[in-house]
């Protein structure tokens, strides 16, 4: 598989109004309702959704941005078996790292209240790796956005994980849900701490002749 | 009427959960569908909404943190002529700045398009004052936030504009809307971008003893 950056990228179709262009499909390898509304808040309305298995390899050794580049691509590349040479692949991956350490999504009330107390009165940061894949070419970018939650109380937190909000989100958090609440300031672009970098995602799509 | 800092407001009722206390209600002094449903996101769904009218006097000479808080006071008192002393007013007004000016909301597409066109590749400001108010004690707060556009092409900010997005917004884009993909990164609250900035006023609500 040939690997071309995003500037490089020549293997666009003709430029086309997304979705339009009878001859692609885009497809979101992601179950993620965000990511799905996400798409369609910028205007992407005509998309498959093939959610990629769990199953990712994730490669001893790697730094938070490889790390979710890598599992993007995998990503990409199971859900390309399932799609046409033509289809314009989307695929992402989204981890949290506290002091170089990822977290990972909670998996019961305890834990989430744990990695909220964790999180409170620190800085943490949100990698988002995206790839996109049409036939044999693939673009990959990482976003990092910077989150400084305030100091949280017990008693927030507690309140927090009653909401059922934490639980199937990585950090144990939705910046857009309650958790916003929690959250004093970002470095970054916001929309890549919900799972898809939209501003990055767009000029990777432009490289790939779609324009939203 | 008194000025306390935050940390000095002391006329609080009882903790309690949001507009459960059945002696005060929370109002929102704003007509902007936006406040509302961040309001309604972080929890709070209890609470009238009386937009304050638009004839806000603003003075010369002031900053733009000040003018902001001098708004949003202003907004604040207008309504509190119609509420009960028990109630808790919920004001905020925002303003965009490019190079220390104000960016207003666009009147035309044509005015859409031209403010577009200089927030492009451009690091801009938002300013949000925000106070509540309760009987004779307010509380104020301002919160900024810096986002940063990339390049956006003629033919991006046309479609933008062909959107109505931009026309009821100060500086002619909605972060949560198509205009999420020209944001490459900011720094601050993000929701203080769309109108109310959410963490600073959970804490503002909690020295009014509004637990949320």
């Amino acid at each position: 598989m040939r690997h071309v950056d995003r500037r490089g990228a020549h293997c666009a179709s003709a430029s086309m109004k997304c979705g339009v262009d009878k001859a692609m499909k885009i497809v979101l390898a992601s179950g993620s309702p965000r990511r799905r509304a996400l798409l369609q808040m910028i205007g992407i309305e005509d998309f498959r959704v093939i959610p990629a298995d769990d199953e990712e390899e994730i490669l001893p050794g790697l730094s938070p941005g490889q790390t979710v580049s890598s599992i993007a691509l995998q990503k990409a590349k199971i859900v390309s078996r399932l799609c046409d040479s033509a289809d314009i692949i989307i695929a992402a991956d989204t981890l949290v790292y506290l002091n170089g350490r990822p977290i990972a999504k909670p998996g019961s009330d305890e834990e989430a209240a744990e990695m909220l107390k964790e999180l409170s009165g620190r800085r943490h940061s949100v990698y988002t790796g995206v790839v996109l894949l049409k036939g044999d070419v693939h673009v990959s970018g990482v976003e990092v956005t910077d989150v400084y939650f305030r100091e949280i109380s017990d008693r927030e937190i507690s309140a927090y994980v009653k909401t059922g909000e934490p639980m199937d989100k990585a950090g144990a958090y939705a910046a857009q849900g309650r958790a916003a609440v929690f959250i004093e300031r970002i470095e970054g672009e916001f929309f890549n701490v919900m799972g898809l970098p939209l501003c990055r995602l767009s000029t990777m799509l432009r490289d790939f002749g779609v324009i939203i």
